[in-house]
């Protein structure tokens, strides 16, 4: 029985609506609508208190139709003119040390807010703001981090981003073939892992009764998912992505009883929330919405790419033997067949192959690091960094040219098992423990050496 | 004819959801459970990032079911444990000082940022939190400023607090009938201006054709409205609360084209958000989606009370006459009338009251001013800041106990007219002069003197 | 994941949407607009076809406007004017008796047609005319049916309501305090079993957790219940509606497994649907809804009046002794003690008069019957003929004023049980067999004598 | 201010919800299940009202799985079995015939009754019923009319239908491309006058802001359009459908203040709702929304084919000159060159037969009859039917494939005048009087004769 939710429900419409609302044109006078930087600086001064809503307005639709010469002209006068003034914060400074109490901190953190901070805070008066701070932000990254007074800017961005996205203000919804093609489209354009192509395989991903896709939606965004995960009822866990996405499979009816919830795509959609991170979140809540539907779910696993394998493998393959002994050395000849573009169509090749390439993926796993000692993959880091156990390795699991050229056709499967989500999280935060199934470990062909002598440094992994 | 947009109203409906969810009981070990201290920490550390939403939902059921006492000590904990680093701060503003440039600004603003905010986004990953968190403001406001750390608490949450209920993210909602009897209890709760006197009382305030009531809400407190106002639609601009209000008054007709919207009561309901204003930008919108609505509208217009005025009044008669030129010497006996409590029901005393009685509250107005140098009327404050206009002083506008006991019956009509916001504005915040009509200065009865010799200083206004 | 469902403010909003529609003015020519027996004859012409929303719209103003004379001889006009053409029944009644085949039948439904019916399917185009269709049955229905002209236009209007409010089309809905106010008045405007006295009352019995009220509703009707029942969520059977409605009761928390449903009140809303009967599919719709949300719901039973009872148990004692087997004679001097006003508060007097009370009871529901066979009791006959089985005879089970002067404070439940719906049901439209509990079987005070001898005929139950 | 109007999403929620409720299977004896003449006999008898909804539920989905054959039985069975029962009828009508009066009338009424329309309002009790029903109709339809019980079987089906798709209970929405992708894949499936060629094109004909969608939809059928109407705002006349529909066209900006609405296209959905119009409602309510949303809107026609145009020509052309005034003698030998395949390509040609091509297809709309009278164009009898006035003639406005085929590239335009729609549709119901414009009574090539001489008599057109 539905709670009644209509005026919940009505609370977002008003949202769309004042995208329509008219700007008094009284409140913007006349010379400055041409120059958005006086606009800026009217929008951080009292003017901005009387006009502000109709000043940001007029800011974002001129940022919108300036050139790329002109946003970038844009972004850099807000990141080098909004600074906290030196002189203050220099004082401030001083006075903290002399006497560091809690009213001299107070003073030296109002001192050190960045005035670009309140600049966006402004600026997101506007109706649908929100998203073109985020794309603003977007715009930002492509020029790089090389600029000082950029990379502040970022930072405060980044921020304000970080709380203005709060988990507690997404919202989690179905998506399905009942919503609206404005958002259907976007499932299409963002889908990262396992290409969408076109309107029929998007409705294979997501009516049949036996598919799920799920997204955060922030309300002041409505059309624009944040993140979103497909999954794929059944009974067993699949091996390959063939079996999850092949055209021809029949669904399941809608009388099914599913035992296997499988995540096999998630995709991050806004460029400009990086460093943001909804994923850990949304796996959690999915199984918790899944629960609650289909209270017969008793295994919850990804069916996820290793998209740094083959990278790694070469890297490996190419080093001098003695550095190395991650690859025993009968391996690493065999492993040579894989050049050969076709190996995988030649039965026999794949036979002989099958053993030193999953005991190569299980080092890769479960012994190589980077320099900072995380895993080398970043799938992995993100799954076991939320707690799941690395459950198995799949042969031949994503035969794709894309499968075939960064993974030599591997697929993993992580395992999401509620009663040892903390417990792997906070092994692994703390001791970088990669949590892995027996039948995983029992892939090694090497024998363990101690971690020191064995692990190739890699850079660490960036945000 | 309607946009389609059942999909964005379906957006809000998880968050009721949400709150029924399975916490996975896994997630919290069995002896922390008791110790909302232990749980505050584990909330900032790495556990956190694995089970922050049971957590923080642990924190919050447990919060809410404490003693005063209780409450009042975790508060204090929060605010004395999770400061900045003071040898952190130290290092990064000796830093600074030595280099004052991009990179060691960026390591002080991270070093004096205080854990406390991060706690409370963290706090707000739980369902229904953000409501939460600001009834715990409200909680700390009660406890007074004396103390500093608990002022530096309140000072990041009204920081957050701030960013949060952005009014980008505000959506402003008719109010009427057909609203959820749940909002509907607490518009009957907060109306702090006219006292609403039960349903039948509401319902004549925003069910007939010529009375509206908005509010606006935040997507993640969606019964709770945060500010509202009461609007009533008609031809003249009127000069009493009894016109508005009276129970046995004829509503007009649906057919009707008023030209006069009123704004006869504006309420703040939510405590724990003082400090952050909307009134502004709910006038304003308001104004605008009702000549949207209503193209014949052409004035707006507010029935103010003026809560100072009866206690200014007192005080400049008590003053001696030499030091107060506010008052002419012949209106001070007159308005010693005053004191008869029933002074309005006898005919001649009102006429001769009239004009001495106009004449003090112009000069409150006008002329009267804090110590730094703004109007004493609180309401005025807000209305002038605004960029609105005092147009009108209402004598006998309010004879309930309470309008005569504040003001001598005294109401007033502020006019916000869409030409003149944005100088009025200006004006007032650059030399605090006060717009006011031709007809309110005409009721001065003394003549202007230089400001420094007339004006009796009172306290500033505090927020 | 939610189930959204803004239903109800949705059909709102289109029909308020609709009630602003534009009618052209050029539609409707001038004098016909003061003549409503015009306007009804040019709806049901090529008029109706060009203009029939605005012919409508204006004929149910006019309508609403009129009084109560207008309205009647309005009716009367209807009833009169626009009934089939005689002449063309005869002559397709006599071709049907020449040659009873499929044409000439064809021929013969067309031409008894009522045109009273098209009138009102075209009188329905007007946006809202559903509603007001409704009202004029209930004002014709005050007019009695003596007239054969007005209970022939009752009879169209009773088949063509029928059709419309077929139960494919009406929409089960919870009601609780999320609920608009416009409906939540008409609940306490229709509940005609336990009264509800204002808003608090009405949350008592729809806020708290263990508490449901469902309502049936049109989609052409949205604020308008048409029929609703009020469910009590516990673990016991409840025995008295003191226990039920008491003011201090505590109400479970959201954590209960409530195994008892107990349907404590129904009330028809719409006089002008009488006839039409909603009340089986609501009792049973609700149970699966409850089912679904609550599976550790086991039994279903309502708390219910017995309002023939004491006016029966008069006539019975008035009646000759020996023309009365139902009540045993020395019960008869027993039960005389029911005239003093407050026996029931007299302990002594209670206990001696309830076996004959109750024994009376008893036979009042399984062997009075009406002159057509039917229990005496109207609500009775509604359980028993949806299939339910008389359960449990409740002593002061209802003390309040009404309870005592119609039932003596008796009260029942009757228990609906999904396996013996069907065959309670077959067996009481087949053979009048009433499905009661050993129980209340055991309660019968004198042996069972052939029917024909023992019972009491009383007028048969209109509808 | 919004109209919040998630109807259509929460229709469809209500109904997948109903979808999902336990049917008791206590209810459904065990053999039975299979025979579905069984199950629809115990629908109208007394089991139908214990167990109707679970046994109309039976029945639909057997239906629905049946064969083409095993439908046509059971259809059958129904239009055979389920009539009134001739004896009574026969009784009555004797009666009737003896005694005319509002008694037998009722009497009579009631006998000739159908127990098929009793059966499919049973049968509705089902969720989703009513569209199943619908389709059912449809399928009878395929089988012809040739069959006196199907005939009377689909008038009862068609006089059901029609009281319950009343325009009353209609709901216009608006499509765009927030519309649920369900409902968008049906416009394009349904679109029947201008091909849909896939999501791209659907989304060029409704979401520019020069463009609107609107259908109706009828409560229990949320998924299902049930006719639609596809309207471009311009600002002149358009005279061929390449200029509404080209793909390189640049839509207008959202701040256009269009004045021309034209109707493009007119799609009715559903087969089995043939024989009830909506039409004629539809283009006027969609006019009603359209003033409202757009003040600016001055003039409302259609683009509208001319299927039968070519056919005609042909028919004249073949009839001997001597019979046939419609087409000048001159003209004759001109349109002899319409049978080369690509005359519209040669300039030349283009030119010489614009005059008598214009000229014949006036004297098609003008003066060629059906041999009851009507336009032999079933598209004019529509909008003229509607109160239009046909407007002008576009040459060559169709040069697709079918367009050239069926009408000579012929496209008109229909124009709905608020002051002439009553008068226009009155002349036209009465005397068959078509309104047009003097330009195309202009384009007229042979002198008007009286009607009788120059009519070729064609078909009446059915339905």
């Amino acid at each position: 029985m539905p709670a009644n939710t209509s005026f919940l429900q009505d609370l977002l419409t008003t949202i769309a609506e004042r995208g329509r609302q008219l700007i008094p044109q009284s409140l913007i006078g006349g010379g400055r609508r041409d120059d958005i930087q006086a606009l800026a600086k009217a929008l951080l001064t009292s003017q901005g208190e009387a006009s502000g809503v109709a000043i940001a307005r007029e800011i974002l639709t001129k940022y919108r139709s300036m050139s790329v010469e002109g946003r970038r002209a844009f972004v850099r006068f807000v990141a080098e003119t909004m600074q906290p003034d030196r002189e203050s914060v220099l004082r401030a400074a001083t006075s903290f040390i002399a006497s560091p109490d809690d009213a001299s901190l107070s003073a030296l953190q109002a001192a050190v807010e960045s005035p670009r901070q309140e600049f966006f805070r402004r600026l997101n008066l506007a109706p649908g703001a929100t998203g073109e701070i985020v794309a603003l932000r977007a715009d930002l990254l492509k020029q790089g981090r090389a600029d000082p007074a950029l990379r502040g800017l970022d930072q405060d961005l980044q921020h304000l981003l970080y709380s203005w996205f709060n988990r507690g203000f997404l919202v989690l919804r179905r998506i399905d073939w009942q919503t609206p093609a404005a958002v259907l489209e976007k499932i299409i354009a963002y889908e990262a892992v396992h290409e969408i192509k076109g309107w029929e395989d998007l409705r294979r991903r997501l009516d049949p009764a036996d598919r799920r896709l799920f997204a955060f939606f922030h309300p002041a965004m409505v059309d624009e998912p944040l993140i979103f995960v497909e999954v794929a009822l059944t009974d067993v866990v699949p091996g390959s992505i063939q079996a999850v996405l092949g055209e021809h499979r029949k669904p399941a009816g809608t009388r099914m009883a599913p035992t296997v919830a499988v995540f096999y795509s998630i995709s991050n959609c806004q460029e400009g929330l990086r460093g943001i991170s909804f994923g850990n979140f949304l796996i959690k809540q999915v199984v918790e919405e899944l629960v609650r539907e289909l209270p017969t779910l008793k295994t919850f696993v990804t069916l996820s790419p290793v998209p740094g394998f083959a990278r790694w493998l070469d890297r490996e393959l190419a080093a001098p033997e003695a550095a190395n002994a991650l690859i025993p050395p009968a391996d690493r000849s065999a492993l040579a067949a894989l050049r050969r573009s076709n190996w995988a169509d030649a039965d026999d090749e794949g036979d002989s192959l099958r053993g030193p390439l999953l005991g190569a993926a299980a080092a890769y796993f479960l012994r190589a690091r980077t320099s900072d000692g995380h895993p080398v993959d970043p799938v992995a880091r993100f799954h076991l960094g939320n707690g799941a156990r690395l459950d198995r390795l799949n042969w031949l699991g994503d035969v794709s040219e894309k499968g075939m050229r960064e993974a030599h056709g591997l697929m993993v499967n992580y395992r999401y098992e509620l009663d040892e989500i903390e417990a792997n999280h906070e092994a692994y935060e703390n001791a970088r423990e990669v949590a892995a199934s027996k039948s995983v470990r029992s892939l090694l062909r090497a024998p363990e050496k101690p971690r020191s002598d064995v692990t190739r440094r890699l850079p660490s992994p960036g945000r």
